[in-house]
This record gives structure tokens, sequence and C-alpha cells, in this order.
């Protein structure tokens, strides 16, 4: 089952089921937006799936514009950093101690009030910021009680999504040198418009990892095609940190982290910030440059069966003068 | 004015009126709940302001036992560290090079799909987190766009707030040694039931401060009472600080970080952890242990003239076996 929150001039959308090819859509009549249906899961389920039945003949035609983010706004955002090769290409590009990922999750706070639609054009103050995008998946989840173990946190997996973690890195150092975290290097996600049930993905939902290409263009040019397969921790793991002292509501998104592969030399990176690390540790020197006013990223996760899954994000920026 | 929340049954509470002293209620017709009148508080204050002049005889018996968090759950929550105090303590009791605080603000995101009510029962994993409160004052603001100065920053405070920021920690330092900042460490906080318009707290409100002293008791002996004046960045530069590359919703609740001031030895302290440094300074050892399952915490702040103003933060701590 694949759902869509269309723009409805509110801040939270309004919900639709949408077809496996992401043409047709149907609106669903008794949850009014997303976060209504994650709260109600058990009583709003039976009819998102009869009219997963019906919307393939009955769905009107939808070319994606008046897509929103799956939740525009949520309850909350975690993201994880779980994929060692990300970990260790940058500990070793800025002469780190070459630890690997610790035992426990590395997981962050970020700002949830808003997630920009795939579309939308994401501004920032300056280029000097060292504008950059990082290519996650997601899950969206149910009503997690507090203390919930890695082996019984999966049932509360409601939704996958494909995620844009913009990133301001010339902020990042500074911000985790005071130990306080990310905050102003960290602006607003974006979200692909379809958010899918775990059965979507077939095999390629396995062991609490989507096993899908995430694959990125950068300015036309193909960037990255890693897998997310290489989690080092699961969302299982990932679910168990972020629950331990806290309750974790229904509509509370967690990201994997930058999704990274060991063989990065074939299949690329999932940021700039990588590829850059890549350079440094080849030439000595990081060559690519951030994003600038004008440039688009385009993001998108094919099933090798199934095709396309999460519809695309595909966003400029812009830098006012 | 003062307004409060009380429990109807929804997630987000009714928001009432309520007089000074804090002893009647008013429900508010138009605005069902706080975020609503702070997403459209130009067209609700009139008839806010309306029903604070009737409040006094036309109100309803207010005891407290009803009251939520103003927000019970929030936008967004962001926390400062503006007491240069409780920095040079902390600082000096761990062995740290003494700098004080940065020239840039210290600020975190934390979890805002929850907020405790004034008198629940804070629950937590286990006692050897080192489960301690910590006494804050914030504001709650409108809708800030991105790029706001500190010059231009004040006109967005809508509302000033209590909160009792709840932290586990022997978890801290594990999380600042990450760089990601703080997940388990920071829980749930509680806010007192009164948030009020900056006008309430006549000259207490200076320089983007809250001049007045946070009384804290903990099992009913005094534990401190410190005032809010000496922030070395106030409220203002904290709202430019967390608005450089993000717009601030509505809604959003900023802190100012532990309050502390410079003679601690005569007005004590709003955390444990500052008492223990200071104990640690002195005699080689921190003494004062961290709350125990059945603990009490009670937070207040009165103005010599108007008395209280926030109504009480009054909560048990438990801890399951």
């Amino acid at each position: 089952m694949k759902l869509v929150t269309l723009a409805n001039g509110t801040r939270d959308g309004r919900l639709h089921v949408v077809n496996q090819a992401g043409t047709k859509v149907l609106a669903v009549p008794s949850a009014v937006c997303m976060q209504h249906a994650l709260e109600n899961w058990e009583a709003v389920l039976p009819e998102l799936t009869e009219l997963s039945t019906k919307v393939e003949n009955e769905g009107q035609a939808f070319e994606g514009a008046d897509a929103l983010s799956p939740l525009p706004r949520a309850v909350q955002w975690l993201d994880g950093s779980a994929f060692e090769t990300h970990f260790l290409l940058i500990q070793q590009a800025w002469g780190l101690p070459i630890t690997g990922l610790p035992k426990r999750p590395l997981m962050y706070q970020g700002m949830s009030d808003r997630f920009l639609a795939p579309t939308q054009t994401a501004v920032f103050p300056s280029e000097d910021d060292g504008v950059d995008f990082e290519g996650e998946f997601g899950v969206i989840l149910g009503d997690v009680p507090m203390g919930t173990s890695a082996k019984d946190a999966l049932q509360y997996v409601r939704l996958i999504v494909l995620i844009n973690d913009w990133s301001l890195r010339a902020l990042g150092p500074i911000e985790m040198a005071t130990g306080f975290g990310w905050l102003q290097c960290k602006p607003a996600c974006s979200v692909a418009p379809f958010a899918v049930t775990p059965d979507t993905l077939g095999d390629a939902w396995k062991d609490g990892r989507v096993c899908l290409p995430l694959t990125i263009h950068l300015d036309d040019k193909l960037f990255g095609s890693a897998s997310g397969d290489e989690m080092k921790f699961g969302f299982d793991e990932l679910i168990a940190h972020a629950a331990y002292s806290r309750d974790l509501p229904a509509g509370t998104i967690l990201g994997s982290g930058t999704v990274a592969n060991s063989n990065y030399a074939e299949v690329g990176s999932s940021c700039i910030a990588e590829r850059r690390a890549i350079e440094q540790i080849d030439t000595g020197q990081g060559i690519t440059p951030f994003m600038g006013n004008g440039d688009r990223v385009v993001m998108e996760a094919r099933h090798p069966e199934f095709g396309d899954i999460f519809g695309k994000i595909e966003q400029h920026i812009a830098i006012p003068e």
C-alpha cells in the first residue's frame, strides 16, 4: 500500500491512497490527514486497504505537482547514523582516530515542524555554509512504548519513506564540538511523495533494512546509487535506542543516516561530504563543490521487480543575494 | 494576561484564560487549543484580552488539578544554555579548560511531542541514569522568519513559561562525546500551568530576560532560588541564533538553560548537577545524590509585587522495579 499527502491549504494536507505506479489517487474519506491515520491506524487500516484495491480502476489521475511530504509536519524526527562506511570515510578524511561506529547507535533529534514538499525549492542563508544533501531511508512509527526492545520493535513500523536530510556542512563541526549537537546545521528535510507499508517492498524489507539502491542525480549527473542493506544497526535497533527513556508517539519519523556502501568506488555516495572525504583520501583534497544557487538534486529508489517505490524528490536550492 | 490549558480528553487540551491569582478560569470559545491561538494570535488576541477582564468576576473556580502543560505537545522545543555561572562551575568541577560560554549561543533541539503536566509523575527507566531536574525560564514564539536579527526578535515573544527540563545525567557525557547531542539523556520536560504575556511580568521582563527568582524545593527543602536576570545571551539573541537557517513556527518553545547566578553560595542552584559540581570544587567530591523513586521537586517564581506568576510545577518521580 502506498499513501500520499496532497496539498489542500491546511498545514497537514489531505491523505490519499495511490496506485502501484504512482499515477492515480483516491482521497481517504475518514482520515483527513496522515497524522490522524497514524494515531488511529488499526481503525483506519481496513479502509486504506479497500481503497488500495479500488485506486487502480477508480482513482483520479495524479501527476505529482500537489504532493507534499507524507507528514508535512511531524511530531518527532530522529535521525540515526547507521552506515559504517560513511563514518569510516569521514574519520579517515578528517584525520580522526579510525574507530568505526560506536557500539551504541548514533542518533540526534532534528526539527520536525516542517518537511519540505518533494519538489519544493529549498532556501538557505549562504553558500558559505556548505549546502549538502543526504540520501536516507526512514520509517514512520506507530505508538512505541518506552523500553521497547529491538526484538519487539519492528511491529511498530507503519510506513517506509525516502528522505533528503539537508545539511549545512560548514556549521557541522562547530556544532558538534559543543556536544549540544546540530541545530543551525540541520534545517528542514524533504521526503519523497509516497510513504509505503513494509509489504510493498517484498523481500527488499529485510532485517529492519531497506535493501534497495537509493539513486541520486546532482544536476543531471549520476551521483550515487548505494543500497540500504549495509546498515550496521537495523531500524529495530534504532527504534529500541530511541525508546530507551521515552514513549515514541505515532507519527515519529526515524532516519537511517546517509546511505553508504563499502563498494563506494563503484556505487558512489549519498552526500557531497562523503564524496569529498573520498577525494581527500585519494588526492589530499576535497574537489567536488557543495551546492550553489539553482543546483538541483534528484533522489529515487527503484525495486528490480516493482519499479519506482517512493516517487521522486526533485529539488532546486535557492540562496537569496 | 495568563493562559492555562485544561485536560479535555484530547492530545492538545482546551485553552482557558486565568485570573491574576490563578484561582479562576474562563474557557476561550474560539480557540480550542493553545496551538490554535498561537497560529492565529492577532485574530484571537482581542477575545483573550476581553476574557481576561471578565475572568475575575465571571470565572469558574480553579484548583489546578486539570492543568496540563500550556502546550501538551509543541511543534518545536529548543533549549539554550545561557547562564555562564552554570557553565563555569561544570567546567571547573569536571577538570575541563575554563573557557566560559562560547561566543555563539549553545542550543540543542529537544523532543517536543509531549510536555508533562505540572503535577504529573515523571517515569524514568533507572536510578542509575542520574535523574535530575533543571529549572529554566522559556518563551513561546509566534512565527519567526528565517534570518531574524536579535534586534527584531522580541516582537515574536507571545508568552513566557517556567520549565523543568528533566535530565538523565549519567547519559549526558556519553551523548555529548558523540557530537550528536542529547537524546536518551533528555526525556520529556514539564511546564508550569500558566503561560503569561510579557506585560504580566512588569519590569521583571527586561532586555529579553525574566528577572525573577526561580524557587526550587526538593523533598520540601529549599534547593535554590536563582534569578533569570544573569543570562549572558538574552532571549533576543537565542531567537536570532535559532532562526539563522530556518523559519521558527508559531508554538516554538525556547528555553534559557539552567538558571544560575554568580552568588550561588547564597541563592543555591537550579539542578542537582550544579550543586554536585560546587561540592566537587569545595570538597573533592559530589555529595548530593540524584533523585530516587518517589522524590519530589517543586518549582515556582514569585514576583515581589504580583505574587505567584506561573503556578507550580510539583512532580514526583517513579522508577519501575
